[in-house]
């Protein structure tokens, strides 16, 4: 998994905080690490900066059926009661969310049984933004997936592997969900997923509505990517201000127990 | 706040990736960071290892009200709709959650306004489990602050201050709400996180239904330290599997718009 590297760095350390104070290694030496790290998805390279992946969201918030996907009610009021306290009702499949395995599998882990490890992960993103300004219903094809090694290296194991689309832009608009009459907007193709599948990527995410494209009429990616045991995450935003290789994800995924999926918080660790 | 160092430390950076690799500096560089960084709350000192404080949560969770925390409604199914989906209504403040400043005052951040970088930070754990051990309404004081500082310097800026009490381990049992008659738990005392809010410390958590213990009949920590627009954290877990400092804390907090709060995925990087 994404730590394993990270670990086994930290194991091979045996100069003392003391030595390291008094050698003449010290000047820059954060900088050191950062170049013998750099091969390698870790997060020891972090800067300390974060960006928030999350759109934050109401019942106005776009969803896949058109229905809200969230509803409030105010159960304590300070005035009144001392204190504020909201009872929500949720589609757990609203807002910046994750899909679990068994959103789309009989037997696959539910939101709380995704294995922690795989919750902070090298982040990869692939812009697609370009062909999505021309064809809403764009989809992440093999060639990118190409595209993007061959200008970054091979993917690291286990990692998100994000669609970057633009469409967290268009989230106010209808054109998030639609061409007025379908759904329309990017997603990833079956043959993309099943690459990233055997370069050992652990998730998928895209900043739309849904893994596979609008005017997928057979949910291939759902039904291939997530009964593998790998996850998604859905309206994703923020892509914009990550670069392509480099970061680390941070997915806090509901934990809810036997859920689908449902709202969480993904970061991006720069 | 707590990214500031870091970011700082990135900006010093002078030295190429090639002189780097070719400086004698180069063995053990990634020692010499941690030591370089090792006074500063830093992100770039972790190792990779991520451990979860969050519990999962049903139905039967304790609540402080005594009132199931989550109703499970299952929308679709996968034999019958093609996929599973529920339909969650929540009280916000469930499981391993948030409290956002609004939950006890009238304009206070709401748990989406919470900013980002305040999410990401040191994490400080102290211990109270001895006392809590003998009195179940135990409270961290100033004392457990001061010992707490005597033993690991500073509170780093920013910190998430975190009583470990003992009481995520009873989660399962009556104990973990009350003593049988009357709510009791441990939790902190005005008096500590005044002095914690002096000290600069960014948010408290509890391993407890509440940031007040249980036999607080004036919620003083509520209502003094979340109108000062600090979150706090109620229900931790794992709090044994992280050091007393130098772990960094990553919030995952909900990011419904208005919210006082909501459960949340918390994780320590170590």
């Amino acid at each position: 998994m994404c730590n394993a590297c990270l670990i086994e760095n930290v194991k091979r350390e045996t100069l003392s905080r003391r030595q390291l104070f008094t050698g003449a290694a010290a000047v820059g030496a954060a900088s050191v690490a950062a170049g013998l790290m750099s091969a390698r998805p870790l997060l020891a390279q972090a800067s300390g900066r974060i960006v928030d992946l999350t759109h934050t969201y109401d019942e106005t918030f776009p969803t896949f059926s058109g229905e809200p996907g969230i509803v409030y009610d105010k159960v304590y009021d300070l005035a009144a009661d001392g204190y504020n306290l909201y009872k929500l009702t949720i589609d757990e499949h609203t807002g910046t969310h994750i899909d679990a395995p068994m959103h789309f599998s009989a037997d696959g882990n539910s939101v709380d049984e995704i294995p922690v490890e795989s919750l902070m992960c090298p982040l990869c993103v692939v812009d697609i933004s370009a062909k999505a300004s021309e064809d809403p219903n764009a989809m992440v094809e093999p060639e990118d997936i190409e595209a993007w090694t061959s200008a970054n290296g091979d993917l690291p194991e286990g990692a998100l592997v994000a669609m970057h689309s633009g469409w967290a832009a268009k989230v106010g608009d209808e054109s998030f969900r639609g061409d007025g009459t379908n759904l329309a907007f990017p997603g990833f193709s079956k043959a993309a997923t099943d690459l990233l599948m055997e370069a050992g990527a652990g998730a998928i995410g895209v900043d739309t509505l849904s893994l596979d494209p609008g005017n997928s009429a057979d949910f291939a990616v759902h039904y291939s990517w997530l009964p593998s045991g790998r996850f998604g995450i859905e309206c994703l935003t923020g892509l914009d201000q990550v670069p392509a290789t480099g970061a680390t994800a941070i997915v806090g995924a509901p934990k809810h127990r036997g859920g689908t999926g449902g709202p969480g918080r993904v970061f991006a660790l720069l």
